[in-house]
């Protein structure tokens, strides 16, 4: 499977819930499973040798680097930025930024700061307007499907839109060799003429757009049908989108279990159906499908879920270790140069 | 229960998926439920006629109102009005309108229509800038929580949105008996500095809005928890949220379903629990939680689902009977009086 591309990639070990621990096992689960990844850990020397310790894994391949502050969610990302250079955080992005030979980094710390920190030192790739989240979710039928933006830009032009559409279904080819995605527009109606002016817009601007393959509107009720592989979406609505949709998921799996659990009968049933069960938890988990990329920054960022356990940390080094080695950000490049000589 | 306030209300019988039987049928069971409700069915007198024919029921507190026209799903709403003028929406709304001793009406048609007609010809109570849509439903806690606007207006401003906040809060105590609704801003974070500059506006104007219990941002994934009773947000992300909640439940239902009968262990074991299923069944069918009403036009506007049966419409049509016996318009009027005044 490996070519040995010798992916460098920097994983921030605090901020996250489960920090350092978590980010450290995760990173030592990806080490085992790639062999020409190489990671750099940032956060409390000490500490996370505390959690490397009796560990079995290829040292050789993880370096140090020791930044004793930690950027929080209080922390103002602004404030972040200028007053916590000594964090995990900010000396993974000043590393990013400064070392060609490092093609990402891993966060589950603040996802303001991050972002800020993104943007603002780490650049965003020649052409792109504004970088944005594309979070997956699982479908009904056993695919993903990927919502973009979801939360970094609340404010969005059909320009935005386009770009959105087009750097995710790159994401989708390389990272999860969905071909040709078919990239929807979350509206409130599936017809032409639906919605406020920014969204007519942006159904021609996308129709209209060469390389991707847009199949029209979407309503926010077939997002887990399977039927789309990207919804392109301002962040304001994206993240009502996948919060809501991850919410009713788990309140129904709560309600389930209470429900289960108030009659010896309904236990009793369940006793045979245990492991669909924890089938269906394990379908819902979030942390099975990895972090929330950020797309159109210079170089690759993914931001993992606050409550990241060991697994959800390695999956979002999985996704990107195949965002480099896949060369995402080239091929983002090269795509948004041709769409804006065609225009 | 019933004080005998002579509540008069139209039913636009036809539209819908199940038009007009389950209209009819609808219809049939509200006159049962409440002896001083009469309704005033509009569309084919014929069909209609047929619909009734050998069923039980007081007859005298029903009439006829002969439209052999239908709204469709197609029918730009604008044309509806100017040309559709025979038929059983917008004769409804015109009797609505010239009628005095009439206080509302139900469809399952057209949304797009019935919102124009209703802004444009039945018109808004003094005092508020837009009629919006204020659905129901169901939280995990046996409770249930308001949606304020799911799609009337997918542009909105702060006082469109501290408007929403006032009107959903008297809707819920007179119909649901909720006193004291926690209005929540739908956001994308819980912190006061959340958000779009239309947030923080609103965020402010609500917080120092008298009358109304507000607690705060919330984010999408807590709609179900019960901790809030009326969400306010803009058309477009109410939307948004409403649908993506009903869309996850009931593709969770399905891939339950598909996944019990994939194998004989998990249909056996499932066999104990089908009463259990049943009732998570009805729990998230929406038909049971009534329709979106309309807050804000001067007499009662309710939308049923366009494949509501005869139970939901009965449903509406109690929601309408509530909002007239409750006296809704007035009490609107002279809150958002009160409100302006203060300003």
């Amino acid at each position: 499977m490996s070519e040995n591309k010798n992916i460098r990639l920097l994983i921030d070990c605090f901020g996250g819930d489960n920090s350092p621990s978590a980010n450290v096992e995760g990173a030592l689960c990806a080490i085992e499973r790639f062999n020409d990844l190489h990671l750099i850990l940032t956060g409390d020397e000490e500490l996370i040798k505390k959690e490397l310790e009796n560990k079995k894994a290829d040292m050789s391949r993880i370096e140090i680097v020791h930044a004793p502050d930690i950027v929080t969610c209080n922390d103002k990302p602004t404030d972040a930025i200028r007053l916590k250079k000594d964090s995990s955080m900010m000396r993974a992005v000043r590393l990013l930024r400064e070392d060609d030979s490092i093609s990402g980094m891993v966060s589950t710390g603040s996802t303001g700061a991050l972002v800020a920190a993104a943007t603002l030192r780490i650049g965003r790739l020649r052409g792109v307007i504004r970088p944005a989240f594309c979070p997956i979710l699982p479908t009904m039928n056993g695919g993903i499907v990927g919502i973009c933006d979801s939360g970094a830009n609340v404010d969005v032009t059909a320009d935005y839109l386009q770009q959105f559409a087009i750097m995710g279904s790159l994401y989708l080819e390389t990272v999860y060799g969905v071909s040709s995605p078919h990239v929807a527009l979350l509206n409130i109606g599936t017809e032409e003429t639906k919605g406020d002016n920014l969204r007519k817009e942006a159904f021609s601007v996308l129709r209209d757009t060469p390389g991707i393959n847009f199949v029209g509107n979407m309503e926010s009720r077939d997002l887990l049908t399977g039927k789309f592989d990207l919804v392109v979406c301002d962040g304001f609505s994206g993240n009502v989108l996948i919060k809501s949709t991850e919410g009713a998921c788990l309140e129904m799996l709560k309600k389930l279990k209470k429900d289960i659990s108030s009659s010896i009968i309904n236990k009793f049933g369940a006793l045979f159906m245990y492991r669909m069960f924890m089938r269906e938890k394990e379908f819902m988990n979030y942390q099975n499908y990895g972090g929330s990329v950020l797309l159109g920054t210079s170089k690759v960022v993914v931001k993992g879920h606050g409550s990241s356990n060991a697994d959800a940390v390695a999956k979002c080094i999985e996704q990107a270790y195949l965002m480099g080695t896949g060369a995402l950000t080239d091929k983002i490049e090269a795509a948004l140069d041709v769409s804006s000589d065609e225009e």
